[in-house]
């Protein structure tokens, strides 16, 4: 996409931690013509699309596809897998952590929160002393990559932590999955959640669910909250047959595809060697210009940094939207931390690749000095690019 | 596009001198249904096109649009021009400049050579001399910016010399319209000539030729030398009717309307500031890299520089683009040097902004640094950044 801007011909570089740029291969998938859902043509399309989704999770159970974000698939999970007069163990250290918690308040299911300083990881001895004073909880909720703070949790401790009780442990995998190493099975995680618009580079439009033996098996012990995305039961029936229950976004799924192709062209581990390389580079790039991180675990899916003392958060990110073409989050607000204006955030997830990364950290760091910080141009860019050259 | 390569999922960047990239909005409207060209919707497209291709030029005259490349409408201008038992005064300094001289070879016709050594531009004064020399040239042939070696000539004082003789000067443009500021009513050009595939941001496939007024004169005093597009006296006469003498490629001539539209919303003397910025940067990435500069009269459409010992071409641009995803040019062999496997070039036409030649210096300091040759990673970066910075 391009603009016409005051400085010029203007290419537009989606450095925002979701959506994220979309493949060329995959726009052109999603402009052939469509294909009605009930037919062979779809059915294969679906199945090939279902094996990857496997491949992606690292896991030999169902993945469902669901029309919808992240968001509707997780809720879905959290819904369809809550047993009646059960508590729900929520984890919470910044906005999406905390979006689970209010889902589960809506629905009137009593919790026990662990509520983490944000950027700050939860310890899976925390999760263990919950689980040991609340023998009632039925389910655990953890995020994996919390994209508000750029924190990464350490999931494979907290789901060893989680399988030693009853409670199942579903895990919001949307910035994580195609990003961080995540082994679905191997780990022992019951349902793993992610969206398109991440990691999995389409736009918006389509969440998955995979679904592990032992949620396969509460779901039959839970009555469907809702009908058309809340009652899993329906989409796994459906999915054994290769099949949706509604009429699919049929361009979004033939996308999906073509991107999964993409990834598994490269490889799984180079996937995530590359977005790991890439967050290096950027996380060098912002201390070599004085900036400080906003996290103590740091997740490789998103880079955040808080602002010098000074730097306008809406003024700067327009200058470098306008000046430059890049396109980055500021912070959001949640009950644990009000980061609106004083953080700064960008994305290594999916399409991506070291010369964005460069373009963003050179609008950064332009931008940082026009608006009075002390930074020399070329030090970010002179830092990530050694982070780059050691291989 | 990418490509599923050994490093991962590569964002490919075009910064060869042509063809350049194309911007998404252009090839969007190169996908629209194919109208016919004997039709008023195209004779409106056909129309607008003409009047911006006479803003770009800064000419009052026709321009007219042919189809093939940058060397039909060069040639087609050479062949109409050329009074019958006349001398053509042929300039070369690379080779470009030296294919013109091949054409008129070919042709029969005697020349007048000025060979200047690769890497220099002539000397308006020897246009002179040889001209005072040869009261019977008919046709003066210069390139404006001779891409091979990376340099620019300095045309508005040839045309002054030019001008006060009977010859007229025909000025191969192919990579400086668009790019550096070029005046052609204003120098007193005769003809001047682009193609589609460099600042005009299209695929190859179109050639422009501005006919000012001593030109269109000189049209009438001489035989067509073939058909097509040989006779530019069809184009004109078939161009003051809004029309083009035979089937045109309909496509890019839609897309060429959008690409100049996107330039005209930018404002020329923008276009010309940004890639000057952008040659800027280039040239101080690579003079941080510790390559010597192959022009001493440098164009800003184009950076050259010679390989450091042991540096091979081959394997180095295959690095450049396996690795990174960055398509570089390198040398060309011609009578006046032999530069295959010396140099590389990189271009700063079109669809190239400051990411994309961040990325271009990244991957190729990268890969001298993996050659052997003795660079920092992040020098040239910091170089071009320092560039980019100074407003």
């Amino acid at each position: 996409m391009t603009t016409a801007s005051p400085t010029g011909l203007q290419k537009q570089r989606l450095l925002t931690p979701g959506p994220t740029a979309v493949p060329e291969a995959v726009l052109l998938e999603m402009a052939q013509p469509i294909i009605h859902h009930r037919t062979k043509q779809f059915q294969a399309i679906f199945a090939e699309l279902s094996k990857q989704l496997q491949w992606l999770m690292r896991t030999g159970g169902p993945v469902l596809t669901l029309a919808g974000s992240g968001t509707t698939a997780f809720e879905a999970a959290q819904v369809s897998l809550i047993e009646p007069g059960k508590k729900a163990l929520t984890i919470a250290g910044g906005k999406f952590g905390e979006r689970w918690q209010d889902i589960y308040q809506a629905y009137g299911v009593e919790q026990v929160r662990i509520d983490v300083p944000w950027g700050q990881a939860v310890r899976a001895e925390q999760v263990a002393d919950a689980l040991a004073a609340n023998p009632d909880v039925s389910v655990v909720t953890v995020v994996h990559s919390e994209t508000s703070t750029a924190t990464a949790t350490d999931v494979q401790a907290v789901a060893k932590v989680v399988r030693d009780s009853d409670a199942l442990l579903l895990v919001d995998g949307i910035t994580a999955v195609g990003t961080l190493p995540v082994e679905m099975d191997a780990w022992g995680i019951d349902v793993l959640v992610t969206g398109s618009q991440k990691a999995l580079m389409l736009p918006p439009g389509l969440g998955f669910v995979g679904l592990g033996e032992r949620a396969i098996a509460r779901l039959e012990k839970v009555a469907p909250a809702g009908y058309y995305n809340l009652d899993l039961r329906k989409w796994l029936a459906s999915w054994k047959k290769t099949d949706v229950p509604f009429t699919p976004p049929v361009s979004l799924i033939r996308g999906q595809r073509v991107a999964l192709e993409m990834l598994q062209a490269e490889g799984l581990e180079s996937v995530w060697a590359r977005t790991a390389k890439l967050a290096e580079a950027g996380r060098a790039g912002f201390a070599a210009m004085g900036l400080r991180p906003i996290s103590e675990s740091p997740s490789d899916s998103v880079s955040g940094a808080y602002y010098p003392a000074g730097v306008a958060d809406g003024a700067f990110r327009s200058a470098v939207r306008d000046g430059h073409g890049v396109h980055i989050a500021g912070g959001q607000d949640g009950r644990g931390a009000k980061w609106k204006g004083k953080i700064l955030r960008i994305s290594h997830m999916g399409y991506v690749d070291a010369g964005d990364t460069l373009a963003g950290l050179h609008a950064i760091e332009t931008e940082l000095a026009n608006a009075g910080h002390a930074v020399t141009p070329g030090a970010g860019l002179a830092a990530a690019a050694g982070v780059l050259a050691g291989k």
